[in-house]
């Protein structure tokens, strides 16, 4: 079993609000990150693949077919976008980064296979800033 | 002569957009940095202050003040922000990097002589990505 | 179950040195980390808490709240300090990155549950230098 | 069960041909990877030992003799080396990151007992860019 | 005046070594780096323009142009190449970063005022490794 | 005329304390800097030197010549040492990262001209914190 992995990134805007809440209320939990005309981030995005290795290719994916997969399953939607505007599977949900992990994942998992048969997808990182970040295993794992 | 440097950063929301042109026309220009709901970053700025060292503290400009002048005058009033909506200064001004850079530079030249008498602004370098980046040196530079 | 993560840094003095032993043998195990009048680090530390988001905010653990309970109660404790002088838990001690990850565990592990009812400390991993560094997943963690 | 890390890096050429592949496959499969004048990269290699401090030195194991390890054991054969033709342990295998992993592994894993006997070979994780990488756990390591 | 830069990167082999020295010398001075069968590197390479800022765009020059610039002149030659072998402009050159520098500025000058009337090339930097690099201003730029 | 860099690092210990003011006046002006047992950093070091290539080898300067010199004159001095106590041509100074760095110069100036008679220093940089930094280009250079 090795991990392989892939980063791509993604610029985009949001905000942390939730409609159910005052004004108010949202300031008070979320502080700057409610500001009603958005702020934004550079993304950055690692996907990681387990499996093992093609003997063919030494390869248990193609890190080039995995790029081009990721950017056009998930760089596309999310791209010098609003999250909270312009991402169709973001609507209704709060911009979190822990929201985001949770869609990318499901965008990806079952396109993976389309594109290895040596490999599965493990997890998704990513990156807000450089000093906040999520990684996420899937629906199946449960804390060690 | 000894150059100093401090690194801060902001995390903002902007869209390249000019006003007397079509939307198709700024789509034309600027791609998806036209996107009309905004897309964002985590801007890293880097001062730098050029001087002699005081000999009794051994510092051109103590950091520490030369940090709280930054975040005081310019990540406050850009950090969590939408440069196009929220920030006085970028009114009426494309919100292309080169332009920020030239603001914060007018925001801080006058203010470094208030807390160092050893030292003064030299240049102003703002990293919109990783892979682009602006630096501006003051209006009386020219080219080499 | 998601990760999510955040940095935070300090700076600190240490020598590598154990007071059974004579200055020769310290030196012989440790070299120059033994050096009598210290030597010191930027340390990055990097701290994780697992769990499942809150449907209401979207976050497992406020990322403000993390970050301002991590410099209460470990970068307060440990920056611009010596951690063989200053620092009452490392009191007879070796000042390892091993030992210090187990006692910032030990003083975050209880306080995150008092700042999200969503998650729990997973993992703390400290960077001595961007070669060399630790990580810890607590004491009911044994390796796979 | 403490995590400790060690960051070394070499440089090498390589190119990823399949022998008993057409050149037309070879390029088609492998794109400017199967150039037959090679590139190259430079490899950043992370490994990572588990176990529990020595009470005497406050170390898992100590990193200087890590270091060293990796260095005559792994750099030694792989810096400033063709990958496909100057390393006998690749002889006759695809020149990807992957199995280079798996032989890394092998290289070191028996060593590491012979300079600490706190901690055992956990992971071996190796960066071909910035944004490719493999992490590899061992043969007895399967899918959580 | 201000200077606006990108970074791209290539991944290619060279070697050092100089056709009119014996293989003992080529040896001696160039140490591992005159391999005969090629070493890699991961490039990073920085190219800034300086000029002022266009006001119906606020760019200097537009960095997705100077990307795909960079990327037409200079990273199609360069990218998973072998410097010695596969790259015309460097043939009968000693394949060093100092000589690649000189080539990438060549490579460039006459291109950018095809993309921007408000800039000109103003230096080209390389990191053949992140811990060694050069940078070249042009043949006109002289010592401070 | 190129620039050619070579990074460097070194690990050490230090206070800012002037010892003819009170210790009072120390905290006031140093803050936690002042710490009376030192704390500590990560320090990078960036050496320039200027020239043109030697044509038979390409080379400003090698950049192996460079790294030993550095690691001989500079690193030996400072790594794993106390700024304040360990090193002679600190005594007296305030250790400030503007001191070193000129200190730093003084130490490499006329040896550079010994291992290459292609190029001379031209700057000296040294982060003291990935956010703190400072840049001398020699006692000649005035402000732009």
């Amino acid at each position: 079993m090795i991990f392989v992995s892939r980063q791509e990134h993604f610029n985009a805007a949001h905000k942390l609000y939730n409609p159910h809440w005052s004004e108010e209320k949202n300031t008070a939990v979320f502080g700057p990150c409610a500001n009603k005309n958005y702020h934004g981030h550079n993304y950055n995005l690692i996907v990681t693949v387990s499996g093992t290795p093609d003997p063919e290719t030494g390869f248990v994916i193609d890190l080039k077919k995995l790029s081009r997969l990721i950017r056009n399953e998930v760089i596309e939607a999310l791209d010098h976008k609003n999250l909270n505007l312009d991402v169709p599977f973001m609507k209704d949900k709060m911009a979190s980064t822990e929201n985001l992990v949770i869609e990318i994942w499901n965008l990806l998992e079952h396109q993976i296979p389309k594109i290895t048969s040596f490999g599965k997808l493990h997890s998704v990182k990513l990156y807000e800033t450089p000093r906040n970040f999520v990684e996420y295993f899937g629906p199946e794992h449960s804390a060690l």
